[in-house]
């Protein structure tokens, strides 16, 4: 099942994809759907509603407003290597608040005090269970599906200090959409997909998403022996080599530039990138 | 002007302490409060509702669910030396996430995973109105008041990895509040107070909120140019010297003790250590 958050006038709606329309659900958005209970997904299947077809769709962030952004970094070998990190023992987590959220097709919006942006091709996934201390070999049950995201990041202001968030949390920097893929279409196992990144149709960065050090399993037992996971939280799980930022010479983001993300069996989200008019 | 989130009848509702007595506000939190928009402040002053006495308040964390908690670290050159950094540049943030939030007279929940969790006693200050690209010069109108935090940290998962997220967003570690006190109650100027922080009635901290590196209407113009703030936003300041990591030998927060933190003219926050018994 593919389910999203779309615009529909003036509003979000949750939707679910059926064929060539998406069908309107009554809830606010993905997070209001998940944050029904753990029947979330017959609620999904089984209601019917207004249908918008799926060329007109337009998409919003796929979870507006998660109570939780969590990101890992460092968390493919390649990615590591070419931002001169050692490997890590331990899932490095860092956050981002939800005004960074833009939808699958928005601009990405590039800050007034830096010219430094860059892209991290992410797989991300969203929680469907109240989770807290959960074992390894009961974490996945605890995955609504999956999505695409870039974490795009403001490398100068990464830098500046010795915490990631400055650079990882700008105004509606990073795209997530434009569905997600429940887990039971995976077999609810780890997904092994291409994901791939391109700048202005130049391929910048492709891996699989089996390559991640931590796998889904581990982030969520991980996490959820620090703090409840909850409905409608999203996890974006690392991105691979081939950032801007490690290229010799380096390169970043300019406006008019058009970011597409990619991931095999899931979709893709397409962002151009844009001054920013905000006051 | 002094408000609270208070929990009434399995419920929360902002109130404004009245004598010795707090007026129940027909709002869920102060959060709802501020998110009312510029008028909040009359709207708090002007409205009357159920009395609950002082004495009988339940006070929850100050702002329970807000759309941001950005904290600083390395804001009071003290402890930038007792934890062998560097002074920074530019002020370091990083996140909590709102589960880690406790009222001001909440048990303080010890992790199952690490017995390394430490004080840092914060003046912390709540956004009041929207804010994006905010000069210097402009930011304190943004301010709507000052309360106590302590920003409770796990030293071994804070130093795990190059993030401080992890050790800074356990469940239910981090006491707000009791109580807002609003912007013009210190003239709108930044408040010079002194802060303190006991465990077991032993001072362990003590320094001036003057002498932060960054101040507050430096941190809202710098956030601003990053991400938009919100009404209910959570800031806290950063902490002084005299945490238990700081100390030969260094000592940590055990079981059954009471960690007591105290802002002059605002008021305190005194929370048992109890062992975790979420599941």
């Amino acid at each position: 099942m593919r389910l999203a958050t779309l615009r529909v006038r003036g509003e979000t709606r949750a939707a679910r994809l059926d064929g060539d329309e998406y069908v309107l659900l009554p809830y606010a958005d993905l997070g209001a759907l998940l944050a029904e209970g753990e029947h979330w997904r017959s609620l999904a299947e089984r209601q019917e509603g207004d249908r918008v077809a799926a060329t007109d769709a337009e998409f919003a962030a796929l979870v507006p407003h998660p109570n939780k952004i969590i990101c890992l970094g460092l968390n493919y070998a390649t990615h590591i290597k070419e931002m001169g990190r050692a490997t890590p023992e331990y899932p490095t987590l860092f956050a981002k608040y939800d005004g960074s959220l833009i939808g699958a097709y928005d601009p990405i919006v590039l800050p007034v005090v830096s010219d430094r942006v860059d892209w991290e091709a992410e797989l991300g996934f969203v929680i469907g269970r109240r989770a807290r201390h959960v074992p390894k070999e009961a974490a996945l049950g605890f995955v609504a599906g999956y999505t695409v995201v870039n974490d795009v990041t403001v490398r100068d202001y990464q830098r500046r200090t010795r915490e990631f968030l400055s650079g990882k949390t700008f105004e509606g920097t990073t795209p997530v959409g434009p569905v997600l893929v429940t887990a039971d279409e995976f077999g609810d196992a780890e997904p092994d997909l291409e994901i791939r990144c391109e700048v202005d149709g130049a391929v910048m960065q492709r891996s699989r998403t089996s390559d991640l050090l931590f796998g889904i399993a581990d982030i969520v037992s991980y996490v959820s022996d620090i703090i409840t996971l909850l409905p409608g939280d999203v996890i974006c799980t690392g991105t691979p080599g081939g950032v801007g930022d490690g290229r010799d010479p380096k390169v970043y983001l300019k406006e008019g530039q058009v970011l597409r993300t990619v991931i095999e069996g899931i979709g893709e989200t397409r962002n151009r990138c844009v001054a920013d008019q905000t006051t």
